[in-house]
């Protein structure tokens, strides 16, 4: 056995089956191990950018880490927006990146550099695996780090993996998540009980359908408002679920909704800020007289703290309010934003997966398909553009028997575009609806919001995608997807309806 | 005037007038300033690997740095793998990375990140410009750092560009290159004139006709054979030009063409090293028992340091040899590495600028276009896939009297293949040939030379970008470039022959 074949074999023996792979040379030993090692899978992906944003998806929907395949420093620095990204998230990710033969990097080849500055600003955990002596103990530990809720990052040189290696590690065991301090379940209840204006404010673990549950019986109990953040890890939402409101993106929108708010308790989330700075605008959303808890975070066993906390205001036995199915008839007329939002929360199935980077198309969808029937939903986390399809396809990896939905605006779309190869290649459920509107509409509001006056043709040009309109039929059908395009309410419906009632993917351009 | 406007005006009054730009919230004041400023020319790309590549591409073509403009951490993460590459190419670059306001950034918002931690790794020079009053003058001391041959970065807070800012810097003035030490050249004289087997190892200004030209003189006088690296910078050949000897890419060639070798004399070189380290295979190149003398770097001025050494060596009289034209027939047949070379011989024009990312189909394509018409040769320099298409987009921009063929691998294409949009918009005149195997066919071979034994499926599917085979035609068209497919070369000759015929961006997949 040599060492890649060792890192697979630690990798399979504690739960890490799957890995999202865009090798070359130096990761070629790793490769060769697939066929003599089993249980691995691996997944091609055509830029590393689908990499590492398949792995957030796919470690959203299961909980536990994928490993990346990532070629050297340059195949890590494609990935690492998609880990920026991963990182806000919280999801637990371990990345394999090869390098060079420990002897051959002293000679500066053209593709050495520094991997571990590379990955310094992502990672919670790196190390190097410089002997295949130690790798199924580095590699041990790597996912013990990951499952933590952080990435990982295990450089692993070619002579590590290319030497014989009969090392073992100790089996992983995934720590259970901290307890809540006494106090602080106390000065929440207390809180809660203050008859002042509470909301509790939730992500990550604490928008499970289970913890949302947990949640309402509190809310019901103490007439606490329930909120979750802009954007989430993953969102239990629709028909039988507990309702959440969502704060603004815009923050003057967010201050005016959290200003009435005298005790705003944190579960799994931040105190809540500006996505952006603004000449003359806060910052710090909360009014500054608001009492902010953080009850537990994302390194606390969330369900339990929150059972606790129910226990506290005497709310376990409390049946929460949960929303009431309610279906919009199917829109007609022009298509846009809202017309599609309808067609959606119609059309979308029971327990599908909505993977959200519509971005300003996108801002009238969380309220329009509030009451259709239950889903997940997954919002990119670090705000950096071109997550929502590699996490599609990772989602879908992820679980082959749920559909799962790309709510995508097009200027995001670009950045990974080569989902949706892998979407084509592995057969992937997925539909994708593109929001084609030709232009960076965010950074036009945003152009005005920064108070950036009388903005020019030069000005305007940046924002503008259109000069040429992107085909994204075309781009589509060249990566190996069927797809169409939507220019009315009517086109929108059966295209949609089509893409659901079928199995593997599919692109919609709607233009809006 | 604001931080923003001050930092383009001193940018302009500098020379550095050309932006590739894929702007955020963070930078709206800088894309309002485009039309406040008079100057400077901004081109959008719909992602941060086409701007950096594209400012690597341009300045090998003009000499002088562009800037590009990226939107936060995740933004500049995207332009990383090409960064690399344009620093192992050694060309001026500045890069201008918005970030949050200053006072912003203690908030941990999505987007914050160690925007500094992600440009370590590539860059020379890196500053934080967080006051309008200094922003002139760290934009001034950056152009400064980036001409000295490497990257800066300068990373704009939001507020230093929206506040009042009058300041001003003093005008960049280049440094000249250093002088070579007299103790240098006499050793190197006494190499040349041993009677024992010399070589000249050029790359970045030495592969410039007037260098060639100096080079040859030497060359004709003492015997020493022209070498140039496996991957050049910018290389003048064809008609007319003095002949370089490529170094082989792998390894056991390049050992058996450097083996006879007693003197290795580099120039704007290093002693060449393998790509990759091999089981059993030396990662040195040149034979154990080489003298190597460095005799100049890139920091020197290397065409006077040249002219020196011709004196030295009495060659300054003396006619080099050069090229002579020989133009091959149109081949017919099937379509291979080989025939498209051929084919590319015959037709390329004179003074085209050749941008090569062929990878394993083009590994033929230097010496079948040898002898043809004049021109200039990019390579991918730091070996991070992905640097084609944008080099070729940004050498378009720099010199749009000539024009370019971007001859590229499909699967390293799909790394950045959003510059076709941008070579769409500025209607550029780039010809595109993407050599479509349908594999990493590099890795195929290259998973054989690490002594990865019995591949299996699993392997050899990591390896296959076919299933589905991607097309193209309908991806070019997708993004406004005219395009079409050959599939024997009469098919390829009517295709390339037309593209060179008209103005602006045409692709052809040459099916191989």
């Amino acid at each position: 056995m040599n060492g890649a074949e060792n890192l697979i074999r630690t990798l399979v023996d504690n739960g890490v089956d799957t890995c999202f792979a865009n090798p070359g040379t130096s990761e070629m030993h790793f490769v060769a191990a697939l066929d003599h090692v089993p249980g691995m899978r691996s997944i091609l992906c055509l830029f590393e950018g689908v990499v590492t944003g398949a792995a957030d998806g796919y470690a959203r929907m299961t909980g536990k880490p994928a490993c990346t395949l990532l070629h050297l420093g340059p195949g890590l620095a494609n990935g690492l927006a998609n880990l920026h990204n991963a990182r806000r998230a919280g999801v637990p990710l371990l990345n394999i990146v090869g390098d060079h033969a420990s002897y051959h990097l002293e000679l500066d080849a053209p593709l050495t550099s520094d991997i571990a500055g590379f990955a310094s600003p992502v990672s919670g955990w790196i190390r190097h695996t410089n002997s295949a002596h130690t790798v199924a103990q580095d590699a041990a530990d790597g996912i013990a780090a990951a499952l933590e809720g952080q990435i990982a990052t295990l450089i692993l040189a070619a002579d590590t993996a290319w030497s014989e290696s009969s090392s073992t590690a100790l089996p992983v065991e995934k720590k259970p998540g901290s307890i809540v301090a006494d106090s602080t379940i106390a000065r929440t209840r207390t809180a809660l009980q203050s008859g002042e204006p509470c909301a509790i404010l939730l992500n990550g673990q604490a928008t499970s359908q289970a913890s949302l549950e947990i949640v309402g019986k509190i809310s019901k109990k103490t007439g606490a408002r329930i909120l979750a953040d802009t954007f989430v890890t993953r969102l239990s939402r629709g028909a039988g679920c507990v309702d959440v409101e969502r704060i603004p993106y815009f923050a003057e929108s967010a201050i005016e909704m959290l200003a009435p708010i005298k005790h705003l308790i944190l579960v799994s989330s931040k105190a809540p800020v500006a996505f952006f700075a603004y000449p003359g605008i806060e910052s710090v959303l909360a009014a500054p007289e608001c009492n902010i808890i953080e009850f537990a975070q994302p390194s606390h066993n969330i369900p339990e703290a929150l059972l606790q906390l129910a226990d506290a205001v005497s709310a376990s036995g409390v049946s929460p309010e949960t929303v009431s199915l309610e279906l919009p008839e199917l829109p007609t007329g022009a298509l846009n934003g809202e017309s599609i939002g309808q067609s959606l929360a119609h059309f979308m199935p029971d327990n599908v997966i909505v993977v959200n980077e519509a971005i300003t198309s996108g801002m009238m969808l969380p309220p329009i398909t509030r009451a259709t029937r239950k889903h997940d939903w997954l919002d990119t986390m670090g705000g950096a553009i071109g997550q929502g399809m590699p996490c599609a396809t990772g989602a879908a990896i992820a679980c082959p028997d749920r559909k799962v939905i790309s709510l995508q605006a097009d200027g995001s779309a670009m950045y990974t575009v080569q989902a949706l190869w892998t979407q084509a290649r592995e057969n992937l459920d997925v539909v994708t609806v593109i929001f084609a509107n030709n232009r960076y509409a965010i950074l036009q509001i945003e152009l005005m919001r920064v108070g950036a006056e009388n903005p020019g043709r030069n000005a305007m040009d940046m924002l503008d995608i259109g000069r040429p309109n992107i085909n994204w039929v075309k781009i589509a059908e060249g990566m190996g997807v069927e797809a169409s395009r939507a220019t009315t309410s009517a086109e929108f419906n059966r295209l949609l309806e089509y893409a659901i009632s079928r199995k593997g993917p599919m692109l919609i351009e709607a233009v809006v």
